[in-house]
């Protein structure tokens, strides 16, 4: 395989001039450039990604952190941002936390080594001290982050209240919220939206609130005891979809016939509401758009065309009726 | 931040002896080696991954391609094969390839810039001459390969026999097979067991063959007509567990009732059955074990342990029964 040497030596000028010329920087004549142009394409030479990578200090790859890919929110969102860099031509390495800070600094410690232009990062653990020190871009996506890191994210607490009113407005009197994990900001603003939502609709001592996880079966159990303990309750309000389905599938332990003893919502509008049986209603959030946005706003960040201060970015989101609640 | 030629001048030695020391590789005096693991420490010199991947050809990254990252089988393997991994100090670089071989060959290429160690790739495009020029190992995974690469996937034969008797057992008298695209080795070998397992049954003349897609849309819309066109189908083996989904609300949209009219079984045993109502039986496939076996095969030949011909693994497949089914 030709070297930038051999280039250099066929087309009789330094090292120094083939790589102003493979960068596009500093001033090189013209006709020493068609030299250099004719000897790449005579020895067939392409440029070395890695010794490339070594000078530039850049690799033209991003690291994208989730929690984990399984979870079907996930693949959309990887799929979005890889759409992106490959039209950029940078690719894209996956990451999966399972939500600890260890195996996310540890991520980022590797990353660093292997001169990552930049990180996406799906987290409720890091803090602003773990990636202040990093010199290359980062964005938070779905996640609220304590730092001057750009935000890519939805309005959950204002779709926590739209669902919550909408199961009002469709005439539900004991509404629960179903919550995601603790300490995760999306599942803390959705909690917070519901509450919210019933206070100022002077339902606020019929709030119920059980603690759920992004594992539909042990939604499933948490549901099952909150529908056996609390036998009037008649509209729900999961924290996303994922548990929804958990949702439907405690109502039918139970005996309960969604829509018409149980109205159901979700939360994120991933495929799966449309799998179930009765389909599911939700929040829809724009994941590819979210996606998308995300990896073009670090690429401008990577390539300088963007401020930090620029990329905070939050999407509306749409309420989504379908079989699982209906107006009565 | 200090480099290697720091680490030397304070150890007082050359750069070569720090290079054979930090590589276990090469002769080292005892003295000689202790002064430069204390050089390395006072400096807190961090080796750089990119200057290594430079030196020794590799990056300790693979690259994953996978059709779509949204279809809910690969999320499972990407993230069982990022567990292997991660757990051996390598990272995932995840390609979508969209089925099309020139996506594909340009993964390719530019991960090879890369100094990728090696592919784990899921492809029905892809021929030998594509992948025999490549001097990292390369493993293919869940599909046929004609080429010389390891293979790792599971009995989709079988199981599709499998899949078909079981109808038969069941008391199924028309049985139809809703098959997958064209030219992806999955579908065929599914395909072929049904037809060859009806035959062995004596049921030839009753084989009804309906080409079906990886889109729940598409499926349920091809399913309807064949439910409308025959309406003494009482059983129906789907390419996959995605299009089972379809068939269950083909049959909801053209009044048949799972399991009493029409029983229905999927393949490839993904979460997407549970999530259903009625709850789909499948053949399920080992799909974390598919890859996980794969990771570690390749990591196992980039690491010398292994030859090539010792890689591929044919998994076993499993019927699990659940509601979609019923023995009459």
């Amino acid at each position: 395989m030709a070297t930038i040497r051999d280039v250099a030596k066929e087309a009789e000028v330094s090292v120094a001039t083939v790589s102003r010329v493979l960068n596009s920087n500093g001033y090189v004549n013209e006709d020493t450039r068609k030299k250099v142009l004719a000897a790449i394409q005579a020895l067939n030479y392409t440029p070395n990604s890695v010794a490339r990578s070594l000078y530039k200090k850049s690799s033209k790859t991003i690291g994208l952190i989730v929690p984990d890919i399984k979870n079907p929110f996930f693949p959309e969102l990887a799929r979005a941002v890889e759409d992106v860099l490959n039209k950029n031509n940078y690719t894209l390495i996956l990451c999966n936390s399972d939500e600890k800070a260890g195996k996310e600094k540890e991520y980022i410690e590797v990353l660093k080594q292997k001169y990552v232009d930049g990180f996406i990062i799906v987290t409720s653990t890091l803090t602003a001290s773990d990636v202040d020190g990093l010199n290359v871009p980062i964005i938070s996506l779905d996640r609220i982050f304590e730092s001057n890191v750009p935000i890519i994210a939805s309005k959950n607490y204002e779709g926590a209240r739209k669902a919550t009113r909408y199961l009002i407005d469709i005439g539900c009197k004991k509404i629960a919220h179903i919550r995601g994990p603790l300490h995760i900001s999306t599942a803390d603003d959705r909690c917070f939206g519901y509450y919210d939502e019933m206070e100022s609709n002077g339902m606020l001592e019929e709030t119920l609130i059980a603690n759920g996880s992004y594992d539909i079966k042990k939604t499933t159990e948490v549901t099952k005891e909150l529908l056996l303990n609390n036998p009037d309750v008649d509209g729900i309000f999961a924290g996303n979809d994922v548990m929804a389905v958990g949702v439907l599938k405690a109502a039918e332990q139970t005996g309960r016939v969604v829509p018409d003893d149980l109205a159901v919502i979700g939360f994120d509008g991933i495929y799966l509401c449309e799998v179930t049986s009765p389909q599911l209603s939700t929040i829809a959030q724009p994941i590819y758009e979210m996606g998308y946005r995300a990896a073009e706003t670090l690429i401008n960040l990577i390539e300088g065309r963007f401020e930090k201060s620029q990329g905070s970015y939050s999407f509306d989101v749409q309420l989504i009726e379908r079989q699982s609640t209906k107006r009565k």
